[in-house]
């Protein structure tokens, strides 16, 4: 059963809001002992790689799909190249609602897209950045009776609370902190509000320190500058213009927790890390490894506390950047001898 | 928690078992109105490609490998180009056990064994076929004590009974009719046990219809002859020679089920229809959909009845096919007017 069915008094549903349910949410805790032990933690990962499209965005969208339809829209739209589209148009594939996605034109790869179009949406690439595809996703939404399912979308983030629910009923309990991927600043900022309506309803008792890494090249939350050229290899953390920024900054900053950045190359070696130990989680997803060894590092990391880390996304949906850094196939003559000599 | 921690008393474990858990397990079941009204019947997916390598090889490889452990294997190996060697590499780099993939020279796509190599498994390509790759494996594992996951691996099997054990859970009873694709057999082998084990021990009350499931240019079940030279896109279930066909066969007979074959094209059908719903998994997941609609074409699906569909694996794992026949990416000039033109 999804979270609308598992946790729906804590969102704004009435008889007459159609209960999407694709699944979502039930995603694994997975213990993580030998990197626990590397940093001297009692470290968690939250695999959000196991929702029905394959990223953390599912929670939001089940409910912001399931609110359009109750509204009456006649379709959902959204200015995305990424995970927000795949699950927009999943859900709308779901409901039985039309989805339309906006890209900025100029490299526009259709594997980025490959989900959206294959759920059934229509994409078109507008000329102009990715500020110019929402402006007409805006407009278009109002011409035609569409609901924005961008992170505007307020929803979105009343939805993703659901993942601080179910660590919380997984663990018996808040973790002592949460580590998290920072981008738009939305997902932290749900968390926040998900771990604190817990705590509140009394099925949780203590909040966590709330952990949020950015990538070197995209860390508006870290330098407190926002920029026009974030660069990373995360490219689902790839934003220099947070939306979510003041809120998350008062969370962050409310739960005594703090914003990190981390190098390219950290996060790489995190995400063959976690591979290592069975989790294959898209790059951006690896920046809390990343960043809780560089606390380790620098002794801001303390000793025997409760980490849970958010694995946004799954691996599956980029294989060619880990697979660079990963072993090829090696030809044998086929004898137990050459076999031997390579295998361990 | 997985499948160890949720249904430990089924399977074969002892105080020294090690409790291997990457979240296996868990998977959503859907309820598919539109697909069941189309078909007339009440119709549901049991979505396996929300495990954590993707596909429901997961099930029984936590338990092989957690096995494997306890009986001090240095590692495991398996002759395979798909699903199991990605489960059993994240398994065994869980377990902190080495893992070594064989498969059969020439043309070996490396993105087939992307996932073994990302979680860290040695890849060797030997000269023969794939039974000469299987002999290496039990070659080695012999001379060096590492023990093999292909599923001649007897608590593979033991394992994907769980997939049934959660699909009573899900419903409150088993189906009227289960419906799953064949390949090696196993799978429907080990789904019939676990209903069968399940009413056993009361927690169900009855056992479904076992309806199996191939692709006509890979039927050995359908036609009762072996072939050498297995042809379908559902690459998956593309095996000719089912290791489990006598069990299987025996299973089906005893549920009052059948074996049917459909076309390729049916298959890549039911495929964009599921991903239309929301669901997208890989094409051997969707012979039960394109099954159904044909016995539904010829009056013998049985109005009114629970179907559960299983659905095997993570379309994620080759968007290309699909992508072939899902829309393209509409270039626009910038304006609300061009816009309105192709949006539905």
């Amino acid at each position: 059963m999804g979270i609308l069915g598992r946790y729906g008094d804590f969102f704004p549903l009435t008889p007459r809001t159609p209960r999407l349910d694709l699944g979502e949410g039930s995603t694994p805790l997975v213990p993580l002992r030998a990197l626990g032990e590397e940093l001297g933690v009692d470290l968690w990962g939250k695999f959000e790689g196991a929702n029905p499209t394959g990223s953390f965005k599912d929670r939001g969208m089940v409910l912001a799909v399931s609110k359009a339809m109750e509204e009456g829209a006649r379709g959902v739209i959204c200015a995305s190249t990424g995970n927000t589209s795949a699950s927009a148009a999943a859900y709308a594939a779901c409901g039985g609602l039309s989805c339309t996605v906006l890209l900025p034109s100029g490299n526009v790869a259709k594997g980025k897209v490959a989900q959206a179009l294959i759920y059934g949406a229509t994409v078109a690439a507008v000329r102009g950045n990715f500020d110019r595809a929402l402006e007409l996703a805006r407009a278009m939404a109002e011409r035609r009776g569409y609901r924005i399912v961008n992170s505007v979308n307020p929803f979105r983030l009343r939805g993703q609370m659901s993942g601080a629910f179910e660590i919380c009923d997984q663990l018996g309990d808040a973790p002592d902190w949460l580590a998290i991927p920072v981008g738009n600043a939305g997902n932290v900022t749900a968390y926040w509000a998900g771990f604190v309506a817990y705590m509140r309803r009394r099925r949780s008792s203590r909040v966590p320190v709330m952990m949020g890494f950015q990538a070197q090249g995209a860390c508006p939350m870290v330098t407190g500058q926002f920029t026009d050229h974030p660069e990373t290899v995360a490219t689902a953390i790839r934003i220099g213009r947070p939306v979510n920024a003041r809120r998350a900054r008062w969370a962050v900053m409310m739960s005594g927790g703090a914003f990190e950045a981390v190098e390219d190359r950290e996060i790489l070696r995190a995400q063959m890390d976690l591979a290592r130990c069975g989790l294959f989680a898209e790059p951006a997803s690896c920046t809390p490894l990343a960043g809780l060894r560089k606390l380790a590092r620098e002794g801001r990391l303390p000793r025997g506390i409760r980490v849970v880390m958010v694995l946004t996304g799954n691996g599956l949906k980029d294989v060619e950047t880990p697979l660079r850094s990963a072993g090829s196939v090696v030809e044998l003559e086929d004898s137990l001898e050459t076999l031997e000599g390579v295998i361990p």
